[in-house]
């Protein structure tokens, strides 16, 4: 049985179609690791990750959903080492389009390899309302002062503005 | 979290690649029902719905899977029927190609209206070894005497293989 | 401009999918073609060519679409040669999977290479309501005693009902 | 009925893909909006926007295409808010590879919540001979020195030779 | 070094997509055998195998190709059994679609499982002129009385336009 | 007959999947050309060109593979005027997923508008075992400290290793 599963991912920044995987995947298993994803490489990121598992704990919180169960970690790496290392039974990952499934089975198949510790992968599909939505559609939205309150959480939303107000104020 | 679980399918027969997917679905739950699929308006099936159970239970026992926490049963009409009657929580289904992906987002669509009973449903990835593997390529195999090993087990090969013999006798 | 356009298809029987088409097709021209296929090598169709053309017009009007600029005609041969002998303007084809897709391009291209008439081809996608809902989704639930209010109208759904009364009754 | 409709892109360069559209788009509405994005935050456009709006004039022209009920502007922002703000009624995609396809649907269902305004969208196959067609394959061809005529105008053509060996001066 | 190749198929009839795949493929090895499936399964040929390879042999000629390194011979069973049988190194497939290849990719890890000598297996990719071309869309248009020459040979265009004739005579 | 083949890509570095294809594509031709593209515009390669020129014969030595028929050469500008010059009659290429495949009918496309020597194009499925691996991949498991040697040779391994120990230390 499932004692300890993970559902790893940028959010950079949560959406609620995040919010809704992390509803179902809470049922799946005893603990869900939620693992922030920082790479040292990447500087394009919007929130640090500080920040970014600040907007996870209170979207969900924001959403109703109870934090009991739920821890949130930040981690660099490979993917396969954390879930050694923490013990991990269940990798659960997201799948939207046609071109997301090709990439997960090369991960997959990577992981299948490179893993010390055995684990099993489940994807989750996501809700009609939810399809096709992504960290990056919503920021696209929210640079050209689009209406986010159908893609996050206020507390989200808030961010994303104030953060975009920001940069432009400096581009002047 | 998870009591019962439904693996369903024609299995028609069951292959190894089947296999594979009930041994992993076999630690995501305390039951796992695996369900076969009879439509009555389907008249091309090799083996009856009972034939099917029955190498069901002869391979799992061949492929050394403890068969504790499984029950087998034979359905007809809607999936979302089946797992309201036996009051199923989580559906599963096996992964292979990208047009594979597509038609299981249909009916995961569908089945999200349809459904009278809350339940999850996720995917699991065939494994590299059995990537792509379908009951249809294995009778391909076998019509033309190919050999069966990499496909099936033993049980189901000699099965098979009599049911060929027989036709082409009859041909005769 | 466009004055004539044709949304063809086999509307065995017309879906609510097929309805939201029509509605967003008939702002785009001054008169539009429904043409119901009727292939005579096909044997398996739910309805005659005219009870499916009765079962569009009751379907329009129960959904509050005006039949005044519509046109609904039976064909078979080429769709080529329809647009030649209705001097249409205008090609819309519902989309819905990238599976679908691909057949479209095949489609397209054939008969750019068949047309005797110019005209042009267009593709509107399903709405979010509608992705990935097809007449034979449709027909698999209605035999399995399945709810059919989230796919067809209310007349739609009598006659697939009582067909499927008939045929089971006969079966007996 | 249509009066006005879009057809939006980065133009970086106009291709013969993009006049082929253009051409059969001009059939389907009263007045044809070309819409050219500049988007702040990308850096590595060929050319201005102004230089795109002037080779979209003179390629269209080399065509033989009057520009009579064609409006060509430029924008940035949300394409739902252009569309409102200039009174749109449909939105013209240009359709390639299988792969460009679930990038339309996703951003369809996103505009599907963001529109103020309702319009409708349609997609325009690529015709044989512009199949794959791309302003980045173009770019790549030319900065290899490679032959342009397949691909642009005669125009465009010579205003990338043109930027290509400037920089290349540059280079040395 | 490839002394022979093979390039199966069902054939049923040859295109002039087949006949584009023919002449390339000549250029890469000695001997090229064009292997022809007859299936004891399937009863819906349009031509029985002698036909089809007299057929391949007209179409040949008339396309200007020596059949000087030609072989055409039938065959049922599985391909790797007749590769193994006339010693063939190298196995030539033609893909058009996308959907194409994911089949092709599971027949190709079928095959390394189940060949009993070694062999290379090719992908050649149809010409522009021929994209997306295939038999069965050959044989729609035919029924339909479509124009057949863009996609078969002269000869192959009466026996199809006879065929249909005969099957109309018969009935009346 | 096949008497000069090339096996194009950046191979930065060779991984196992390539030498696969190599040892395969030897079997094609008389001499192959292995190509080893440097962009210019490229900024970010893990290794020059003449380093990886140097992995590549290291590779094929330490899998056992001759060099005697291979020739490795650097390259930028288009393939087909490297085609031209070197006088190659067949171009190699590897297909890995769905979405690689067509991106190489785009290729595919372009090339034969380019085209001033005529040359025929062949795709290589990569086997079970280096289905969806790309250097790309490798690349983010050696950044992770991850186990390298189910993707690489050894040396490519070493040089790997040494290149990350290198920017870790001037990080510090």
């Amino acid at each position: 049985m499932i004692n300890k599963a993970i559902y790893p991912g940028s959010f950079d920044p949560i959406t609620l179609g995040h919010i809704d995987i992390i509803k179902r995947a809470k049922n799946l298993t005893k603990e869900l690791v939620i693992g922030v994803l920082y790479n040292a490489n990447k500087s394009n990121y919007w929130f640090s990750v500080e920040e970014r598992i600040e907007l996870i704990k209170e979207s969900l919180i924001e959403a109703g959903i109870s934090l009991e169960n739920i821890k949130i970690i930040s981690f660099n790496g490979l993917l396969v080492d954390l879930i050694e290392k923490e013990n991990i039974d269940l990798l659960i990952r997201g799948l939207r389009a046609v071109s997301d499934y090709e990439y997960e089975v090369q991960l997959n198949l990577t992981n299948e390899l490179l893993a010390k510790k055995k684990f099993e992968t489940i994807f989750l599909n996501a809700s009609r309302k939810y399809l096709y939505l992504s960290s990056s559609v919503v920021k696209e939205v929210c640079i050209n002062n689009g209406e986010l309150k159908f893609f996050v959480t206020d507390n989200v939303r808030k961010k994303m503005e104030d953060r975009v107000r920001k940069i432009n104020g400096k581009a002047k």
